[in-house]
């Protein structure tokens, strides 16, 4: 197959949202039997190359090609702003949105030295950041139009990316607020089990911040069970975004890398509506905010690095991307026992 | 400083060798500072990049330069073999030391693969191959004069590297073996402990290797508390020629990137003997020989990656140098909360 742009699905309703849910393609399982044909055929002890091993046959999988290859990986980060944030949740102000964006775009942020360093493509998009979203404490953070326009946003990005790996990142003052809102309405547990420190909050602000949460969730204890009406009610546009965007890569056969807390709360709104919907994902890392293993362990999703990583922004998804990279290129690039003359096991 | 060779530090004996030890220059503490000065001033919330942080402040230190870069970063394997092989620890025949070199040098082994994929260059140093050591539960592995060799050749190896980062790596029929006696040597507790799968030797075979293991440091009790006597008598060409390139890296200011069980163990004769000698060195993963993870926590390691690997031949170190290239990028490239008007922590 050929990674070129298809055209772009576009939905105009949560409903029709759902609808295209309904029509997520599977693995393609033929590249996956070609590339596990393959692996023991290679010159290593069986198993040797541990999780690179498995990775190679779920891109081909997810790519539906074989031998799986990275050659066009990109980074997609949608940025939001939240009307939360205007409670005191977060240790900067929101101004900080726009601003990063700025740098996103000026190539001053981690994420732009990471795709750098990775040779991944950027693309940045910012998401009416002049209109918060609604205090989700007092009424649903926005109106359908809005969320849908965001679902939109998200899976134009992904088609439009062109990717054969697609990582995805976003920034967002006050967003891991909005993120812990949707794992406590998703998952149950505790407000303050899910509420962590974010960009630096502690003491008096993050009990407080954990006030919010679970003052969101109990004004909108109505639309439990309703993933996509969480997202609504709970989340923000960046999140919407990466929803659209992981369903839009899936569309498209193109494999995902999940970022940390927010990227994995917007990704299981799909997974909640939607089992196996996360199938073609990657987990990069684990988070060092703390409900992002409680999330992940929710979803069955395993990390690839553990490096202390709390920045947002696709930093952590990029940074996985040459473990990802190593794993096609081990599997494709091999000579087999038969062609370098190694004896096999005796 | 520039990474051109300097004149290859050469010694005649292991007396020799541990004098070179004792000339092992420390970090250059003025390029940490700077790094420590300049680190909050980026464009993400404090400690928001995790262990990237402390990676470019040590890369800075290990460097000798501020900011830390990695443009030349390379692997440098060596291979010997073994005459425990002959007592079937291994999986594969003996004859697959050489085949693997081979294959190496055609480029179609997993290290070529990632080498390539992370623009690494490679090295491959066959240490006598047709000569194994001598089998140690019988005598000493090597002479002193076959010891002093191959820490010449891994001291070579290093400094002609002109290497800013290099990766270690190894290969032989029975190392595991070899590391594993060295491991209960210079740390105790028990054989059956130390002894993993290797190649995959399970059950009765299992028990044999750690047999093996046993009569190897009971024949050779007399050297325990001397770890580089203990290299001699337990170790192998390779393992020496590893122990020799860690030395040869820190004397030319060349932080390295240790591998698995059978480099880490190699390297842990160093650190026996002088303890600090392994400060220029990260660990770049979690193998899954089980010795590994008890060797590392030994050393106070703490690897960068946990991938289920356990193929040696420097692949986990390989795989690894993207994670360091990431923390050198992000330091050194992003802005500052002044260049990029982006608002300070509120």
């Amino acid at each position: 197959m050929s990674y070129t742009s298809p055209a772009v699905p576009t939905v105009s309703s949560l409903e029709g949202f759902s609808a295209l849910l309904a029509t997520l393609p599977g693995p393609d399982e033929a590249a996956r039997a070609k590339a596990h044909a393959r692996e023991p055929q290679l010159t290593k002890p069986p198993g040797a190359l541990g999780r690179l091993e498995d990775l190679a046959a779920w891109l081909a999988a997810w790519q539906g090609r074989h031998p799986a290859a990275i050659e066009a990986p990109a980074c997609a980060i949608f940025a939001g702003n939240h009307g939360v944030a205007a409670l005191g949740v977060s240790a900067f102000p929101a101004s900080v949105t726009a601003q990063m964006v700025g740098n996103f775009q000026a190539g001053g942020a981690a994420v732009n030295q990471l795709c750098r360093a990775n040779g991944v493509a950027l693309s940045v998009t910012a998401l009416d950041l002049d209109r918060p979203t609604a205090d989700f404490t007092q009424g649903p953070a926005m109106t359908e139009a809005e969320v849908v326009a965001a679902l939109n946003a998200g899976l134009r990005a992904a088609v439009e990316s062109n990717a054969d790996l697609l990582c995805l990142g976003e920034m967002g003052i006050a967003n891991t607020t909005s993120a812990a809102a949707l794992c406590l309405a998703l998952f149950g547990g505790t407000a303050r089990g899910w509420t962590g420190p974010g960009t630096g909050v502690h003491g008096a602000a993050l009990e407080r911040k954990a006030e919010v949460v679970a003052a969101g969730v109990q004004r909108h204890a109505e639309a439990l069970g309703r993933p996509l009406e969480l997202l609504r009610r709970l989340g923000g546009r960046e999140l919407a975004a990466i929803t659209g965007a992981v369903a839009g890569a899936r569309l498209t056969r193109r494999p995902v890398v999940l970022d940390g807390f927010i990227c994995t709360a917007a990704a299981a709104v799909l997974e909640a509506h939607t089992p196996g919907a996360l199938d073609h994902c990657v987990l990069a890392h684990a988070s060092a905010e703390p409900g992002h293993r409680m999330l992940f362990e929710h979803l069955g999703l395993r990390p690839l690095l553990d490096l202390g990583l709390r920045l947002g922004e696709g930093s952590g998804a990029v940074t996985a991307v040459p473990v990802l990279r190593a794993a096609a290129a081990c599997h494709a690039g091999m000579a087999t026992f038969a062609d370098a003359g190694v004896s096999d096991k005796g």
